[in-house]
């Protein structure tokens, strides 16, 4: 047992050194290996390893958050990624780093390294087309929730994964916090530009936005049917010129499958919000809509071909009803939109006024501007959440009629 | 570390002398003691100690069911009731028998003897009043659901009780499969009358029937609303002239709170079905009013007053929506009893041509009147598995309706 060290650059080298098998990936010796940390997200130290014949991507937790050293965490978090991943990887195959060890001591998660990758979010403030990516990951959420799910094996597979994963705690505290709560309420983590002042508070105001957000956060905590991301958003992917993968299942737990698909949306929603360019908007869109249809198709598809031996919805009980099973299964798959519009609308909600807001209005120069294009992404948020879309096309509809800001205002660099 | 043995009554001695403080509740010496075994479930050994100053029940799960050694089973149910009832008593005091002790390597469970009680089943086909222990257990429900559920307590409180819970599969796949599966298909474990043939061919032809069920299975394991005690029929409840106590918790499990409901619900309108003395008929139909209405209002109660600390629904984030809060409140409330009509059908029809069934037909010696007395019980199950009620009303009225025999019906002895 040794106690648990945050590393640095050279305590990297000699975590690697000592482990056999992941030092033979890098070749060569501890003084033949370059260490690059590149910690962007909030929460934990990441490291690239370069080496003679390989490299590795090096994560550890830290004992607080890593951008507030004063808001103190437990550890436990990088084993939730580690286990997120060795579940996830062998159910879609090429879509994750490949898993390559965990210590349970120094809570060092050490995976595949994706050179030449870059986040989504970043490749997309470039002008990356999204309609590919969309594709892709409305196939992996498919895969990864429907086969951790109930409709794919029977209960006793699940319960070990549903009791593994209940013990997140300490990042489902922060989803309910940061996402489903703590911007419907006066809470220091909230901030915003003072031109929003009266959207926001007409939306706290709002009885049917609050009734919403009450009924988002019990479908959070007590809808387990599927093992979850849980943190799907454009940072939490990574691309290449072919490939696309989803990395950082932190804050991985049994929900709503509508949850990881609304945070995808929302951020694709929030890109939308925030240029003018009407041929991005269009391909945006365009994304949106992949990105369900094809997580509608592919989720089915497994649910007609992969369902043996599970307990629910089995063609056996239906063999007199196979008309019912159908329109159950439609209506399973309407229930995620449902939810899915609705988790999508918070995450907007949130990444405009909470805690760690989004980077896509960076570029915008004037403040005013910012104000406005902001104000339409929260006023399509709202809406959603005033009354759910009753498809994607409703989605987009809303999301072009909500966010097209009249011409008179300033037109601002995209 | 002790090898497993099943306990005889002679084991049952040397077990409590070896623990002092169990042996000093019954005072004397072993010699001194009188065992009586009681078993009369299809599980388990029961045995009740009698010592000169005090009494002990003894509980042991067997390596198989008890009524059909060919049925192994792994030993672990007695470890989900003790801890069951670990975590029920302290919430609902008075009305569980008091946990003493639980050996992990023998699979012992001790409590309060209940000296002078009898089980519901037994009462009430003795024609004792329904609607005292109804109440009761109104209450019973709403305190030991509300007070484990998402609404009393942050979902960390929450979080090791799901997990420790979602382990009792081998019992919960006794529900799935005996309960919401067996009887809509072939099974050599199902069994009726042969003048039920044709019913229950109807019943597994009729598409809304199959999709309801379908519907239930995937409510009963994908809604973790609270610590169900998973099997609440009037057998799991004894009764004294004063007292109810709930017993027997070992299908415990969170799932959806109409899912004890139901159960109750069904063994009152099972006893309905069977008789067809008008004035046990209405008093039967008080009982199950009365239990659905103390259930939510003691339900309601709780949550207006003991919602410390909770996520959900918490008048912080309300405080602007009060109207939408009591919406928000008793929407739940109908959907709890939307679940509790669907299972307490679910229950009914599998208690008349299941493996398990009631004995609440046998007092009927006419083989003719039997059937005819099963067929409408069997009727009213489907009928609101066709279409659901809207409320407790519509459920007791279609009650009504549908076990109202014929006058030409031949009488039978009650
Ligand atoms: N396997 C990998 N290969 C290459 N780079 C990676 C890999 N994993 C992470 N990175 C880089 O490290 C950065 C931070 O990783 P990650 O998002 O997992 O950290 P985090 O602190 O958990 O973030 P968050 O606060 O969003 O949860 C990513 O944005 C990415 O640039
Ligand atoms: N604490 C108690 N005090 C007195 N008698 C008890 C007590 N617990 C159980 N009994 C008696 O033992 C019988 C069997 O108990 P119980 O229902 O718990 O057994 P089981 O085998 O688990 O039943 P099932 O098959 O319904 O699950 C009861 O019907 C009751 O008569």
């Amino acid at each position: 047992m040794t106690a648990y060290r945050t590393l640095d650059p050279e305590g990297v080298k000699h975590f690697l050194a000592a482990r056999r098998d992941l030092a033979e990936r890098l070749g060569g010796e501890a003084q033949d290996w370059t260490v690059r940390e590149v910690s962007d997200g909030n929460l934990n130290l990441v490291f690239l390893v370069f080496g003679p014949s390989g490299t590795l991507c090096v994560k550890q937790s830290l004992p607080h958050v890593r951008v507030d050293p004063d808001w103190k965490m437990p550890l436990d978090r990088t084993a939730f990624e580690a286990a997120w991943l060795r579940r996830i990887e062998p159910l879609a195959p090429g879509l994750t780093p490949a898993f390559l060890d965990f210590d349970p001591e120094q809570f060092v998660l050490t995976m595949e390294c994706l050179n030449g990758f870059v986040t989504l979010r970043e490749a997309l403030s470039k002008g990356a087309d999204p309609i590919a990516p969309s594709r892709i990951l409305g196939g992996f959420v498919a895969r990864s929730a429907f086969l951790t799910s109930y409709f794919a094996q029977p209960f006793e597979a699940v319960a070990p994964d549903l009791a593994f994963f209940s013990g997140n705690t300490t990042l489902t505290r922060i989803t309910v916090d940061l996402v489903l709560t703590d911007p419907y309420r006066e809470h220091p983590r909230n901030h915003w530009l003072p031109a929003l002042d009266a959207d926001v508070a007409a939306m706290r105001a709002d009885p049917r936005i609050i009734a919403r957000i009450g009924a988002l956060q019990e479908r959070f905590l007590t809808t387990p049917q599927a093992l979850l991301h849980g943190d799907l958003h454009s940072g939490s992917i990574m691309i290449s010129d072919r490939d696309v993968r989803v990395i950082d299942g932190e804050f991985s737990l049994y929900g709503p499958i509508g949850f990881d698909c609304g945070l995808y949306l929302a951020h694709l929603a929030v890109a939308h919000a925030a240029t003018n360019d009407v041929a991005r908007k269009e391909a945006l869109t365009a994304a949106i809509r992949t990105f369900w249809r094809t997580f509608c198709s592919d989720f089915l598809y497994l649910w007609k071909t992969q369902a043996n031996g599970a307990d629910l919805y089995t063609p056996t009980t239906f063999s007199n009803a196979p008309h019912e099973l159908d329109t159950l299964r439609a209506h399973f798959i309407s229930g995620v939109f449902h939810d899915a519009a609705g988790f999508a609308a918070a995450e907007i909600v949130r990444r405009l006024i909470g805690y760690a807001q989004t980077s896509d209005f960076d570029h915008i120069q004037d403040e005013q501007s910012k104000a406005d294009r902001q104000r339409v992404a929260l006023s399509f948020a709202c809406d959603l959440l005033r009354d759910a879309p009753a498809d994607i096309d409703a989605f987009t509809e809303r999301l072009r009629q909500d966010t097209d800001l009249p011409s008179t205002t300033s037109p601002e660099t995209t």
